[in-house]
């Protein structure tokens, strides 16, 4: 299932091979929260360069539910995507709402934000929605431990979260009577908040049950850089070599390129498309905030040295003028930048890792980093 | 600049020259409204089969201004369009603001709906923004004759809109500097409101001055629509055959098939965009409102005989789906598929008055909408 192709020191080439096609590793997934990346046609995300998409669980067995997605054959056919799909396993949007849920050992109970049903989610019923929905990776549900938390807290929450992570392996296994996506691979999740020994048992847990990669997750929850940054770098070269490992929604351009220095194969985050819709926009250039007055004027495209659509084809300012009459192009042509630009890094990255010059381009990126400011 | 190809008892087949391409008549043009027409890309414009848009001079004098587009070099290349424009005069936005504006022999003064600030609009200023947005068709300043009028009060109104079009003729014909769009038209505004005589005195008065092009303007303004039909049947028969004729504002796809009938040549209409905006879709079965909870589970397209992109690859109950979410993607797609209808219905007019067939065509359309509902 994963094929490591090459290293160059720690940072990974490999290949995932899943039912709906291989992806080359390492790779950034955009958000597909409601089954779409918001505004995008499937036609413009594959464009961008897109391999995979990430789904929500969470938003999407409410609306419009799990079973109706099944009936119409899955998520990839109900959204009209046809390349690998992993969903998430809704705990994290669930521990979210913050007051509004109640957790005990079977699972969490929570009011729908859509309608107020009272709704349950399990470790098992996480897995049966996401085999609802289809997914090529599924997800464990996990507790998603809070920050700050003490070592006890974060002991607890990460010992449940294992006990869950074995029903969730159990119920994976289980047979379906008429699977929608057969050939699934299903994920564990390291947790353990801060605390390096949680986080190396976490894993231990993990890797005595047995998954078909392990993702980290319960970071870029409100702790610094350099928290998160020592999380990763104290967990990664422990992590299985011939499994893909997965960061969970982070992060900035800068944080991809951390990670993947770390060995990570794959990320996801809202970041470039949540983003582009606020007209905040990734560039060679540093960050370009559209709805500054300054490229009121501007007839220079987001990022001189992109070939996507936008860059090739609108101007600053008529991006600027989109988004102060609140069009939806403004936010569609932003987007469509910010996934490729995202895209081509990861690119970069797998190419210098083939070659050997990681190290190098990872420099050149920083030195152009610092020369940036905002605009 | 016009070349009528063939007729068909009343229906003309025609080609319009303009700097910016050739356009196959009768034609249908989407708005444009604030330089883009919402929720798609100049791509997907062309790919609906877009041959020429509509640009609204009231929304873009005042953002982002249209000295600013001038200095992008024009409308067209500000907003990646490369096919031929027409632009409105801004009459028709500013007498809809009612109280807001203060007419006078000299214009038309109003306060901007954007920041509060006070403008001034004349025939001669008209002009001046029309052809530094650089389009292709001028329209000349009118007053939009209110709905329900007196006779006196439709020929006071018609003969000021006259004088306004002697002045917008002199201040076109007044050389520019550097014309942004060299070999642009200038078209007038037929008025009258519902009286034929008005009707026949206005168009009597514009043929006097003389225009590259005949519009009917103050319809679809609240009048039944017997009395658009008699307006429409009293004046095409006495317009100027060697010369395009546009219905301004309208309509329903019903509509377009009448006017075509009484040789209309050109027409505009919100109706294909905001309907679509709204999940109300034209198919060859009648209205569809995406809306309709009966939807939720329809596993099969807006229109089984559609070829567009949405119908190619999305479901009812997805549309309806993204509907509910209030997701952009929703928007696009439909309104892609709206301007796919009305483009092709237009295609298929186009074709029928070539072959003769137009009559045919005409009660066939007639037979499949008295068959169908709005689902």
């Amino acid at each position: 299932m994963f094929k490591l192709v090459t290293q160059d020191c720690a940072a990974r080439r490999g290949e995932l091979e899943l039912p709906h096609g291989t992806v080359q590793t390492p790779v950034f997934m955009p958000c597909g929260t409601y089954g779409t990346v918001k505004g995008m046609t499937p036609v413009d995300i594959a464009e961008v360069g897109t391999q995979m998409l990430l789904g929500n669980t969470f938003h999407l067995m409410l609306r419009p539910g799990d079973e109706r997605i099944r009936r119409f054959g899955g998520l990839h056919r109900f959204m009209g995507w046809d390349g690998p799909i992993l969903t998430d396993s809704g705990g994290f949007q669930v521990f979210s709402l913050g007051e509004l849920r109640k957790l005990d050992e079977q699972g969490v109970v929570f009011h729908s934000p859509v309608n107020g049903d009272r709704v349950t989610l399990t470790p098992e019923s996480s897995i049966g929605v996401q085999r609802n929905l289809g997914s090529d990776v599924v997800m464990v549900l996990d507790e998603c431990t809070a920050h700050p938390a003490t070592h006890d807290q974060a002991a607890d929450s990460m010992r449940l979260s294992a006990r869950w992570a074995a029903r969730c392996r159990a119920a994976f296994d289980t047979p379906a009577a008429e699977p929608v996506n057969p050939g699934a691979k299903l994920f564990g999740i390291v947790q353990g908040g801060m605390y390096d020994d949680l986080r190396q048992d976490s894993l231990a847990r993990l890797l005595e049950i047995g998954f078909d990669g392990y993702a980290i997750g319960g970071l870029s929850v409100g702790e610094s850089k350099a928290e998160m940054q020592a999380v990763m770098a104290g967990l990664l070269p422990d992590m299985p070599v011939d499994q893909p490992r997965y960061l969970m929604g982070v992060g900035t351009p800068q944080d991809l390129v951390f990670g993947v220095g770390l060995g990570v194969d794959m990320f996801d985050c809202v970041m470039p498309t949540r983003n582009g819709r606020n007209g905040y926009a990734f560039t060679s250039t540093g960050i370009v905030k559209v709805r500054n007055a300054r490229h009121r004027d501007a007839d220079e495209p987001l990022d001189a040295q992109c070939d996507c659509y936008t860059c090739e084809n609108f101007s600053r300012g008529y991006l600027h003028h989109l988004d102060k009459c609140g069009e939806m192009l403004g936010a569609m042509l932003v987007t469509r930048h910010n996934l490729h630009y995202y895209h081509s890094l990861m690119a970069r990255l797998r190419a210098s890792i083939e070659t050997g010059t990681f190290r190098t381009l990872v420099e050149s990126l920083h030195n152009d980093w610092n020369l940036h400011e905002s605009v």
